[in-house]
């Protein structure tokens, strides 16, 4: 980047919030997805919805691209930089503005973590339901960009239907509102949702409002095992069957499994077939009986263990399964190519036997876990990047795992995105038609 | 229109499918909001989506406008020709295309009947929440297009939440389908989102996929009156604070009660300054507590009459009260202007405040009901069309709604949808720069 640019810069926002050092550029080149890296040409702390509109004039202007970023904790890298790019730190954006008993309601800045968000609105007796895995780390601008989804899809949907409105600045530095407290509003068409899961390439959010519900009276969490695949994919169709909607319907695969075991040492048996981590949540004489019926259903289908979490601690240790896979398998193998894929719920069985005889075929180990309520999987190709052979067959397996999603309708990303990892796949995955749309939509907002 | 065009017409869909009568253009000429009326140069019952495809590729060359119609109770005049318009008649699209149990979807044609398509899938233990007014008459088609609301906003929300997937035929002929089973999909951006509510004008639907959801075990409801309007609004803030979630929350003003109670003599007792309609669904022993939770709380707030419903014969009586509250407003005076304002249910009770003074200063009979758990209203402004001077006053009131709402963050549409009605207010309820997208964006689908 020119330093004549780079002074425009240190002008707009204080030469102190423009970072440019090799170390500094350094920390922005990358996100939770290691293997794509990209040096931004600086990395820029606004402080205002007015700087960042002059710094996107100031883009346009002088050509340069603009990657705005919470935590780096996505997994496509949507907030990997492209080439000729600066990064806009979002981070200090990490304050609740307003708390809307009365309405449901509460304005964020795009910077604030979801975890911290759910902590305070959960003292208020409200519950924020999206519940992404890096919940701990991510922030709700990045949720939104990505329309991030997480353990609580099944029953509350994912990030896009607690979006009640957006205050963006647009790529010609308009700023604007869309959307705004009233539930039901259908003047003009829906330019917000257009936004959510956008991955930062129609604007940058500088205020979010959330939808907030009632905090469910209880909630109750069960792990329960199995010495066969099947089994378990049984007993997740019952419980859907038997019009019970669990809070949370997670799975874990062997290979998944015996990772977390070595990792964490929760004494899992390392010879089941699948796990299943369950929460029900809601009045507490409802969640005792669904918890029963639930109880049933395993044990028909052949479980070989039920635990029951006694406490919000025992709870936290059952979900230590299930929380720990991703990094678990991370650590198991010097490469991962970590997957998203869904399908729908009824075609869960068969896209994990395809996933399995890929892994036997190119004799890659694949860990599969994911959301099995909302047919969510993900599946990580264990292999190393510095083994050609090796990783030539992981990358095989990956574009095998896409084919075979598609033949059963599913889709190549169910809420990591397409970022900058599946950009070439999308063609795969999308039409012609409904993609240039979107490629013309990109253009209205440039 | 000339005979050229209509031989073409006629050549794609045979002729006994292209109806041009007098007689035959005037039903295709109005749609429930009876004072917009335009007749259209043909109406066309197309057959499949490769004719409508062709007729819409016919449209590009011979310029004139398509303008798809289900059964015509939209309050706005979406589904009102424009001029040089022919009309899609879509109602003979009635069938349920697939019912999975397994997924909780459903495959439908946009001319099926909201509530036939209810009561098939309650006979399987399901449920279809978007409740409008109109649900007897109106078709699914027109309730994507409109993203239409109703009784059921609070706690289930609004159609756009039950859309899956569209099979939509695009302006320039591309049949295209959008979205699918998968409960979590962000490969790309959400352009389905974008044809929920955009009332027709983006391309024409030929299947919808709808999401479903298990059936409550019971649903139970109560009719309240008050004597003043505020002991109303303080109940419903109160029902809401006390984190009960009602399936429907609804309101009938003084002068709505006393026209209802002229048209269907139901018993109301007309004094009263204020009636909510309640209804909670949910597990048997849950709704018995809330219930009494409710009740509580009206009696507190000095509820004159609290009537509960002992069975499923008794819950039609009571809402008739309110499910006849149009057609009661509408026979009271020669023209009524149907209004749809929305604002944060916080400001329920300001702007009915705002409305019956407008009513008062203006001298011009409102009836004022609608969705007090959502903040969605319709007052009716009942007026006469022939007495130039008292419509000029019908007119100006409802201006001053419009100013009242916006002036509390409120939308001038909640659920009825922009129309032709309302055409001239979108530029004052809508800053100017996402105004100019929705025109780029309208082009794009062009």
């Amino acid at each position: 980047m020119e330093k004549r640019v780079l002074s425009k810069l240190k002008e707009i926002v204080g030469k102190e919030n423009v970072l440019n050092s090799p170390e500094e550029l350094y920390v922005y080149s990358y996100n939770a997805l290691y293997y794509q890296q990209q040096l931004p040409e600086a990395a820029i702390l606004p402080n205002s919805a007015q700087q960042i509109s002059s710094i996107l004039k100031l883009a346009n202007e002088e050509r340069f691209g603009v990657v705005p970023r919470g935590s780096g904790t996505g997994l496509s890298g949507g907030s990997v930089p492209s080439e000729n790019s600066i990064v806009l730190v979002m981070n200090n954006w990490n304050r609740v503005l307003e708390l809307d008993e009365e309405n449901l309601t509460a304005w964020v800045e795009p910077g604030v973590i979801t975890g911290q968000f759910q902590s305070v609105v959960e003292m208020k007796g409200l519950l924020y339901p999206p519940d992404p895995g890096s919940s701990m780390i991510c922030t709700l601008g990045g949720n939104v960009a990505e329309n991030a989804g997480g353990l609580r899809g099944l029953k509350y949907g994912v990030t896009k239907n607690y979006v009640m409105g957006i205050e963006v600045i647009l790529p010609n530095g308009d700023i604007v509102l869309l959307g705004g407290k009233n539930i039901k509003d259908v003047a003009g068409y829906n330019m917000k949702d257009v936004l959510i899961g956008s991955e930062g390439t129609l604007g940058i959010f500088t205020k979010i409002l959330l939808r907030l519900l009632p905090k469910p009276e209880t909630n109750q969490t069960m792990l329960v095992s199995f010495s066969v695949m099947n089994d378990a994919a049984k007993t997740v169709s019952e419980i859907i069957a038997a019009k019970i909607v669990p809070s949370c319907l997670e799975f874990l695969d062997n290979t998944t499994i015996k990772a977390v075991e070595a990792y964490a040492k929760l004494g899992l048996n390392t010879t089941s077939g699948a796990m299943l981590l369950i929460e029900v949540d809601g009045r507490k004489q409802i969640v005792e009986e669904d918890f029963a019926v639930i109880e049933n259903i395993c044990r028909k289908n052949n479980a070989t263990s039920v635990q029951m979490a006694r406490d919000t601690k025992e709870a936290i240790g059952l979900r230590a399964a299930r929380k720990s896979a991703y990094a678990a398998l991370a650590r198991a193998t010097p490469t991962v190519l970590s997957e998203d894929v869904a399908v729908p719920r009824s075609e869960l069985a068969k896209i994990v036997e395809s996933i399995q005889s890929i892994s036997k075929k190119n004799n890659i180990p694949i860990g599969i876990f994911g959301h099995s309520g909302d047919g969510n999987l993900h599946p990580l190709c264990l292999t190393d990047e510095n083994d050609n052979d090796n990783y030539a067959r992981a990358q095989k397996s990956v574009e095998e795992i896409y084919d075979a999603v598609l033949s059963l309708k599913g889709t190549i990303t169910g809420e990591h995105g397409i970022g900058l990892a599946k950009r070439d796949y999308l063609e795969k995955a999308i039409s012609l038609s409904p993609l240039q749309m979107m490629n013309s939509l990109k253009n209205i907002f440039d």
